[in-house]
């Protein structure tokens, strides 16, 4: 490693780094619609050699949960016409995302990495003082945005695939490198933690930029991700003119009501953290015609997934109910969802001596100054599903904080991240996978 | 006839029905609770010799609506302590009401005349300018008043009885005159109409003194009875502390309030009059208690039976799905119901014309003085159970409004009414029963 | 008008009526966006000579109701884009309809007749057997359709003028044809009838093709429009996150669901007809987002004025208090409105007498072989609102319906009518008119 | 001190204790009804001689909350009844509770004492097997019991003035040990906290038998008291009979209900703890008339005084916004209430110093064998008040977990506890006292 590191291939690296990251912050693409991004990604492996899987070979997928068929037939065009290869997304079969496939020269441990890869419904602020526009690489897709980092996730994802790829005859064991869809909204995680990638696996590493860490903060071990389930409810009703012949309808609008309203009584929990959420309501067709729908789209979350599986058990029956007391019927359609997870303590103690192992942290020159061993998330984010799946076959499951300096809130139309810790996440990850797959001492 | 409604016997007539009246004024007793009332009744029906029926030779003992047993037990108490024979009572078997049969000489058609009993829970007025007070017959049961007429109406019940079978030789057919319990609340119409009384019957009269009609009116052919259903519901859920634990409650109030609010939304109608009215609920233990309990009592309504049979429905399914909304059960109870009526034209007519035979109107010293030949109710009655049962295995049915001037609304504590109206009352059933029953012509 | 009307000019007559009706069947435009229309109806009286009134000379701006300033700027653009005169729409100033004013030779009565302009928000049917279709004057207009009869209205409005105009020197007294616009929604009724129309005018008449009438059937005197008011409410509150900071939030689905519910338990009343129906509702921006705004459409309707406002003042009552629950604002904006009215008695006489006369009822070759002197009309209609005002001042009203066979239901995108009774209704109208400006005898 | 707690002393001192503790245990009283009770206080205080306050100069009649009037006077009798001078009852003006003033002999800090006095609305458990069964001490004032422990807390106050007055030469200051009505439901807290009793107060000790804690576990600092209100609503409408003229009515009950509904929307709260629980509602007089009132019970809580008033103040804002919806008034009327609270940590290490010392804790034969420097409360307690007011003002204040082995919940009806404990409680506080007061060093 040292030899690798070395003080000129760092500046190679870091410009590596910062010129990928560009290169996806100037096209984003929404949740489940990220073809050119796959092809992207796709391209850089197969120019360095790495081999990959993606569709059915690593997506399960029965739960696509919050897919926009239409929007995603659109999104497959745009990115031709942005140059993507047309055979290229045809083989996709209209799911995006991949897995990075390395094979050590020596039987050793599963480790599987995930890095997220989707963007935001937003419009990038075009302020002159910003970096992105100042240096040229903002948004080129209207509407789209990475404000959330996933464009860093990805370029620390690549880069650290040819590092591993290029030191591949020192690692025991197997690497996999899985670039997911659609985090946001948390659709995605359970169709590619169920999906293959991590079969067989031993350890499971993923993390995040940012997210209240500044630059050269580094939490091992967090924790405290919000159980949630995101659901759509569709009450289907019978029309009738609201005037003359009122007895005839059956009234979805007030079923929706009723709904809401007693879905909103339902959070009261002692355990812990537990919350409801009805966010839009879409009813009726006219002012004088009983409505005969209305979509709802609500979410539940809870501090264990206990807490939040009862009380999307009483949100279920709570919509069912609705309906029936208005001769309705109901759709329900669950559009994402993630369990609750934390770290394992023993990998995070693992992680922590290699890192101090290779001076990463503390030194005065070191990349990290402040290390918190576990840290709340404040959130939901469906790596849990990885970390809950990998534990439940025996696996240990990490997720980092990499610090990084913001301009802005998260999700915000101003938001920016300082792309010196690219370089750190890099070293942070690589490390503790080269601590992982160092075989027998 | 003539000679039986001389002058002289006129006014011992009058006498007796004001004495019989103001006897049963002095001793209302609520629905189901009649026992004293009864018994006063049987009384003098055995005085006379007059054969009746009781108990489940003449009650549909299924659809005894709106009973309190702990309250019909305590009110057994009371009659017997005013007097009443406590072995007369017991033979009754806890249900009140009975039914008079008077065999006429040769065969011909079956009359039923239908009169009511019960009190209400009002307190009656003490005002000393009211005649109840004046002449010392005002209410000795604390709590309880004849405030819509029911006590007249068993006087001429009582009087009409013992004429007919004083002319029992001159009849044609045979006269059953049942004294119905609970009419208030529409308890126990069905239990009568399906009891027994109607068994092979051709004719039903029935009728109520006042009403909106003054002293000189009569009204031939009532219509206009609202269908109605009178329901309890309970709400069962679990109770749980407040701000301990209150994830393990199943919350009864919310239930109820969401039912509530669902049940008021749903009698709009374009076919006509349709109302819904939730009159009061009593919900849960404590402040700080998750209620495991709420009472709601409910009142549908129709201007047909087929609106109100659609209205209840819909609010057993608003229930039902609003109990489930929140994990809860509910129990219905059926506490009272009836049906749209109407009186028959072709008895309307024979009614009218036997009427003015007979001079009772429109002569200057007729007793009627103004004769309407329908009109509107405006309210539901129990009789109306009656009237569909008859008409159901082709006989006619009359509803009669017989005029009388009222002190103060029915159901108001100040009420009383003009005694005179009960002898036009004997006259107008004893001329159409007459009619009914003189046989081949 | 014997010579005027001679079999020769009937039949131009006819083919006119058809043409005109037709043409304007070619280009329907919503309420409010009839610029064409209206450039079209101004050429033509142009092309005669006969004077007329537009925007703020006949329409009080205070009361537009239901406009979409948006799509009406988009209207006049289409409009111009299908040759009407750019000048011509400018100096609408923005707002359709229009008034002819025919002065009569001598001192005399003023009589206003209404005719409605506006088209609906549907696409009308392509089935190839409707006339529309083979005879090649379906709507061009796409998503907008004449599916209730206001093209056959303005046909006869026009050729009336015309008749009228060339009749001018035997008229005594005053006529303003009015065209009104935007009577879907009652939206221009109060506009236009409180706009000048209306100053010092005696007599007034409307009507409607079909309505539930055949060909051959007139209706003299409708009564029973229901009172209506068109209400759009938004709810403000104050979005928050839904899960990291929901106290902060002020929840305006919430508002908007309450209100719903208890807005739709208003409407029992013992008076007569009472409606209330919210029916759409648009509310939140996202899932994880408490709701700020949230909008919902409602209409309150009466049998009488008195009904209806109590129960507007109700409804705007419960949306405020809606709002106060949960620390929201609320918006009310009126979108339209009209007011019960029945035809006075005295009009239907005198113009069922001048029909007669004229031999337009009851011969075997009348143009109408069944009259009815009073028909309910089920429904609302802003023509009202002039019939109100008129009879506010001491003048008459007469609403007609003019018999027509139709193809399917008003407002269905199949719906087409009979073109005979377009000369039915001219000349019904015209002989009315005729009589009223008769002068003395 | 060493010589007062000598080993036969002891013994006499724990008779003493649990002969006075099942004298309050037998005749319980409910909140501001413990005439009785403030009576015997007053009698052994007169015995001994220490002097004491009470009714308007030591409680603030303007925080009485949650009074029954009705009840109260009939408590008044029934304490005579049981033996308590009439007199003496009649100079309390209504008011329960008192104060102990004990003045030691020289200048130093005033310590504020609290205990609190009332039981609970339940039938004590008649098995047989309980020691209040066996040694015949259960409640002898049917549906009343100590279910609580504050007979507990009374006798310890009382052992407790009597040892500080036989030792008052030794202290250096004020002592006021004060005795408290209606602890329960949070009522006389704040009346006592702000009716002089803290005047120049400098220290505050207060606490409570059992909690969780077992005999021989002491806790020196609960913090983690919820913040509440407890609010009663009467919603106020007008009544209309429900068949015939609903229009006229305003309905309490749909106004209560949207009030519910809405209330228990409203606590998601990211700060922490938020509570709310509509635990009961009484509406409505008959099913077939309009309700015109309704009474809700209701309670908020808050893990911050600061969440639980803006709970509080979005519940009024809601209350009142549901009256308005249906032209329904609200009376709304605070029952109760208490903030959060937590000890000072300078007092707990003086305590838990004065404790070590005296060798209380620790030893094998100490009466403390677990000592918890601070645990959470887990409920509401208006001793909160008097330690809000205190911190004010720049004193301090402990609240203790004394433990003591309990046989059932807290308000079970089969609830006793360890009366060994009472004993380790005169000694916790004396010792506390002792050292707050022992002047200079």
């Amino acid at each position: 490693m040292e030899d690798f590191f070395s003080n000129i291939v760092e500046s190679q690296l870091k410009e590596e780094l910062i010129a990928l990251r560009r290169e996806f912050h100037k096209f984003p693409e929404l949740g489940w619609q990220e073809f050119y991004t796959t092809g992207k990604i796709m391209e850089y492996l197969e120019r360095i050699g790495i081999p990959f899987l993606y569709g059915k070979d690593i997506i399960n997928r029965g739960f696509c949960w919050g897919r926009n068929e239409t929007a995603i037939k659109e999104a497959e065009q745009v990115a031709v016409q942005r140059g993507m290869d047309a055979e290229r997304i045809k083989k996709m079969e209209h799911v995006t995302g991949l897995a990075a496939i390395i094979e050590g020269k020596k039987e050793g441990p599963v480790v599987v990495l995930r890095f997220d890869m989707d963007g935001l419904p937003e419009e990038e602020s075009s302020r002159e003082e910003r970096i992105p526009n100042k240096e040229n690489f903002c948004s080129e897709h209207m509407g789209c945005m990475h404000a959330c980092g996933h464009d860093g996730h990805m370029a620390i994802g690549l880069v650290l695939s040819k590092i591993l790829w290029e030191n591949r005859e020192k690692l025991c064991g197997t690497v996999r490198i899985v670039f997911q869809p659609a985090e946001e909204g948390v659709r995605a995680g359970k169709a590619f933690a169920t999906g293959g990638a991590l079969k067989g696996a031993d350890y499971f590493l993923s993390g995040h930029l940012g997210m209240g860490n500044q630059t050269g903060e580094l939490v091992l071990g967090t924790y405290g991700f919000l159980a949630t389930t995101k659901l759509d409810v569709e009450f289907i009703g019978v029309s009738a003119h609201a005037g003359a012949s009122p007895e005839r309808g059956k009234n979805a609008l007030l079923a929706a009501c009723s709904a809401v309203l007693a879905l909103e009584t339902l959070c009261q929990d002692s355990r812990g953290v537990s919350r409801i959420n009805v966010g839009t309501m879409e009813a009726g067709s006219g002012r004088n015609v009983i409505a005969d729908h209305a979509l709802i789209r609500l979410e539940t979350r809870g501090e264990t997934t206990e807490i939040e599986e009862e009380l999307h058990a009483k949100a279920v029956a709570c919509v069912k109910g609705a309906a029936a007391m208005y001769g309705c019927r109901c759709q329900l359609k669950t559009q994402g969802g993630a369990p609750e997870a934390k770290s394992d303590k023993a990998l995070i103690q693992r992680a922590k001596t290699a890192l101090m192992e290779e001076e990463l942290i503390g030194k005065e020159q070191g990349l990290i100054h402040t290390l918190y061993e576990e840290k709340p998330f404040q959130g939901s984010e469906d790596a849990s599903y990885f970390m809950k799946e990998i534990q439940k076959h025996g696996g240990q499951a990490l997720y980092l904080g990499i610090g990084s300096n913001i301009t802005a809130p998260h999700h915000n139309i101003a938001f920016d991240f300082d792309e010196n810790s690219l370089f750190t996440g890099v070293k942070v990850y690589f490390t503790i996978v080269k601590e992982l797959m160092k075989g027998e001492e």
